[in-house]
Parts: structure tokens; sequence; C-alpha cells
């Protein structure tokens, strides 16, 4: 059996490494090193991939699985050709919980101020601000998968008031879950910090809006962890221009790594983060691929299913 | 009744009324409008003080007990000639809480490496660098009372490795707990941040010497919130400038406010926090406050009762 790797260069020797160590019986060619023969492409049972070509998946007549990278499934699902197999996501707890570190950590930021006080030190200016009390700073979060569940689940463990909307309903101890379109002005009210978790599809492109933006009150706060398309660029430096939100802290951008002329990285109300709210690693990673890849050779599911692109329905 | 209240200036007015709100019965005499004549002495039977000049309270003959506007004892505890009443230290769990979010925002900065984050924002650079894993990352809280009990326990919380050593011994879910000067080392021992929650007295004076710090491995870092006095600035500046502290979050000075020569403003391994960690507000804490002169009345402990200076064992 042999398994195809393509990380689209993040790590690809470490990816290998990881990979056969975790699945010793297996074969693990890195796509990157092709073109494979045709002899070589039937021997490939298994695809874990990112950033995949569109249409390459359909030259392995033998293919029984596909292993996404990542939590994200935009990419693949613009891929109908994908044979009809089982396909996992990467839904890694030690990334969740760095995700959900990150919020909090931003969070906080915002919460007590402290963007304030480092510029006072810089200025050797000692000048105390009341600070909003947890219980009453309110975060809602948009999404309320694997990522958005536990994102919001951290900043309740942590005192804060939460609320969650998603596109299906949702139950979540201690969180006020909204869904529909019709509840989410509901679920913007009164929030000091919008955390965007939405996965991106034909459904959340440009999903935060002007208008949803509008629905915010002055002064809020956007944390954005999942996707950058799912943010409408333009609304959010329109927003910042007017201080209807206050401050935006960026992970993902429309291009990755962010140009250097960008106009994030020098804006007074933007933080910029490369991309780190939640890391992969291999060696932990590596071992939950190899457990769905058993999984799937024992016709059981994956622990993350994904439909098939194919069957995806998008409203 | 009358109660005297002495809060140093800070927010003397805010006071007055949170007091006189939780309190309706009693007249709350501030001590700024002084001198008091005999009678209004002998009509004071609570003392609610921070600050108070040394020598002071044995002026009121009816005095039934003293109520201090925070969670230190330093400043009662130099007052020998205090009237021997029941003294009540004040332990909102709003000021906990805010103290424990403030050591888990800085650890969190401290383990994901933002420093470095927002000096690349500043270059317009798009830089990831791996991180240490919140399992595998070690801080040590040094005083184990309500402030250093409520830090450790967020930090277990939110997934760290958690040490804790203490004068006397201390059992805390989820927490190595130490105690005794045999056990230092064994706490210090692989401490990624060390945090100081120790009480000023005159066993803690200086107690984060030069020696102390030398038993940190090299590259950890302090977080400083209880108070400075307990921190030797010397042997904190000398392992900075060797790089064996890497970095230092103070929040308490032994000068307040932090004068603008200050060496600590511009260090680049020093972040400046103007004593925010726990910020008491006179709304919640005059509740707090209310509750324990009911309990004195009753003959009843405070919920938080310290020894009278006269009595403390100091070895």
């Amino acid at each position: 059996v042999a398994i195809l790797l393509h990380n689209n260069g993040y790590g690809d020797h470490e990816w290998h490494q990881a990979l056969s160590h975790a699945l010793p019986e297996h074969n693990i060619v890195r796509f990157v090193d092709g073109p494979l023969s045709k002899a070589q492409c039937a021997e490939i049972e298994f695809a874990v991939i990112w950033d995949h070509p569109v249409g390459d998946l359909a030259n392995y007549p033998n293919l029984q699985g596909v292993l996404l990278l990542g939590a994200g499934t935009e990419r693949l699902d613009r891929d109908s050709s994908v044979p009809l197999v089982p396909i996992a996501r990467l839904i890694d707890p030690a990334v969740l919980q760095d995700m959900a570190h990150y919020a909090l950590y931003w969070v906080m930021d915002l919460q007590r101020g402290y963007l304030q006080y480092r510029a006072q030190q810089a200025l050797s200016q000692w000048h105390r601000h009341p600070s909003r009390a947890v219980a009453d700073f309110q975060v809602t979060v948009l999404g309320l998968g694997p990522v958005g569940s536990a994102v919001a689940q951290q900043l309740q463990l942590n005192g804060y008031q939460v609320k969650g909307w998603s596109k299906s309903q949702h139950h979540l101890k201690g969180i006020e879950c909204f869904h529909t379109t019709e509840q989410l002005p509901t679920a913007l009210h009164n929030t000091d910090v919008l955390i965007n978790c939405l996965p991106l599809n034909s459904n959340t492109e440009q999903f935060i809006d002007a208008q949803l933006l509008s629905k915010l009150p002055k002064g809020a706060s956007l944390i954005s962890i999942s996707r950058a398309n799912v943010l409408s660029e333009q609304a959010l430096f329109d927003c910042l221009a007017s201080a209807h939100v206050q401050r935006a802290i960026l992970d993902v951008f429309e291009q990755e790594p962010l140009s250097k002329n960008a106009p994030h990285w020098q804006h007074p109300q933007i933080t910029v983060t490369p991309h780190i709210s939640g890391a992969t690693y291999a060696r932990t990673a590596a071992i939950l691929i190899a457990a769905d890849i058993r999984k799937i050779q024992r016709n059981e599911q994956p622990s993350y299913p994904h439909q098939h692109p194919a069957h995806l329905v998008l409203a």
C-alpha cells in the first residue's frame, strides 16, 4: 500500500518522517517528487493532501480515502472529480486548544486594554484605566464547528459572556447558541468582540460584510482566525475608518504570506499575526491521520468525515 | 455608629458613596476631612483603611474592628499600637479573577511569543515561530494565599503545567505544591515562568534574590504582581543583563507611580503595567466590607481574618 503526501511545501520532509513513523507498513510517496508512473499511481490507496491540483486525484484508480491536512475543506470542495471515497478532515485537539488560546489571549487584550498600556510604557506614562468586568464582556463566535466550539468554550470557562451563531443548531453548555439568518442580529447585539470561526464555502464567502458589521454596536472589535475570504476586507477597512469597528486582530489573509505592501501591517487599528493561531505539528497530527487511515481500511468512518464535493448542498 | 474611611486618595468620594450605600445605618467619616474631635473619635467603631498613619488607630477608644482595603497587610503590620480588635483583609473574588487573568495573559504572551509577532508587524514581516506546547510549559507560582491559589488554578484550568510553592503546606487540585526552603529548588527546577504572588513581610522582603533566581533555568521569565519589595531589583536587572532571565512583566514597584526616570520603562526585556493586575472597585468591595463589619458586630470572624501586628510571629 502506498500513500500520496502533498503538503505544499509546509515541512514536507518532517511530514514524510512523521507519517512513515506512524504507518511503518506503508510506503509514503511525496507528490512533489512526481510525476508518478501509471504503475505507481495504481499503488496509491490514500492521499494525504492540502492544496492539491484539481483533477489529479482522479489519476489513482485504487484510491480508498482522502485525508486533509487541516480542518478547512474549501480547497478540496472545488474538485468534483475526486473519486467517491471517504474524506477525512484533520481536527487536532492540540490545534483546537492553540486556536482557543489565541482567541482568549486577544479577547483579554481587548477587554483589559493592554494596547494602551504598551503605548503608555513607550512614553514612560503611568496611568490606570478602568476595565470592563469579565462577566459583562460579550464575545460572539460565528461558526460552531470544532474550532468555534473550542473557542466559545475556552472563553466561557474563563468567565466571559459568550454567544455563538452557526448555520445549524448547536447546544453548548453555558453558551447562548443561535442559528438561522433571522437570529443573526440577536447574536450580534451587544457584542464587544466578534470572532470569525466560519468555514469558507459558497455560503460564507464575504459573509461578514458591511451589512453584518453594521449590526454590531459601535466600538466592537473583530478577531478572524478561520478564513480571510469569509470577511469583506473593504467592509472592514471602512468600518475601521469610521471607528464603528475599533480594532481587528487578523490571523488569516486573502493572500498568504501577506505582501510587504499590504495596508494591514501599518494600520493602527489592525493586529497582524502570520496564520499562527493554531499550527499543525506533523508529529502529533500524523498519529491522527494514521488512525483515520486504519479506520477507513476497516470500513469505519473517519473521526471527522467530510461530504464529497459532488454531494455538497450549498444553499 | 461611625466608620472611619481612609483610602489615601484612591477614589475617596466613590468609596464614601459605596460604603454609605452598603451600610446605610452607619455614619461614614473620611479621615482626610479630619482632624476629629475627641467626641468624634469616641464614635468610631470601625476603621476602613489602607496606608494609615502608624499610631493613629490608638485614638479611637471604641474601635471594634479594622477593615483593610486590600489583601496586603504590610502597612498595618508596622503598627503594633493598633487596638486588639479583629482585623479583616479584603479578598474580592472579582479582584482575584482579574489578577489570575493578568497572569494567564502574560503567560500566554510568553509561551506563544507575541512580543516577537508585534515586533515583526512593525517591520511588515511575515515569519512563523514554533511555539511550546501548553502542556509542556511550566509555570511556578510563589505564594499560595488567595491570590497565588487563584493564579495557579486559572493556569491549570487552561492546560499549563503548574507548580506552587508557599511557606505553609497547601493542597490544590492538579497543582504540584511545595513548601519549606528545602523544596524551593525543586519548585524552581524547569520553570519557564515564575510568578511572584508572595505577601510582603519580614520573611519575604528581598526573597526573590540573586540566589533564588540562579536556581531558575536560563531563559526563564518573571511575572510580579504582589509586592515589589519581595523582589531584589538589582538581582533582576543583573539577571536580565546576563539573559539568565529573559523577560520580566512587572505590575508592582518599590515606588508607585514609577518615576519617569526609572530604568524599567525603556528596558527592552521589561514590561511595565501601572499596578492594574487586580483593581478594587468600590461598588463591589463595599458589599464585602459591610458583610465583614456585620460579622464582627455579631462576634463572628471576618471572612479573611489577619493576625494582630503585635502577635505576628516572623521567623
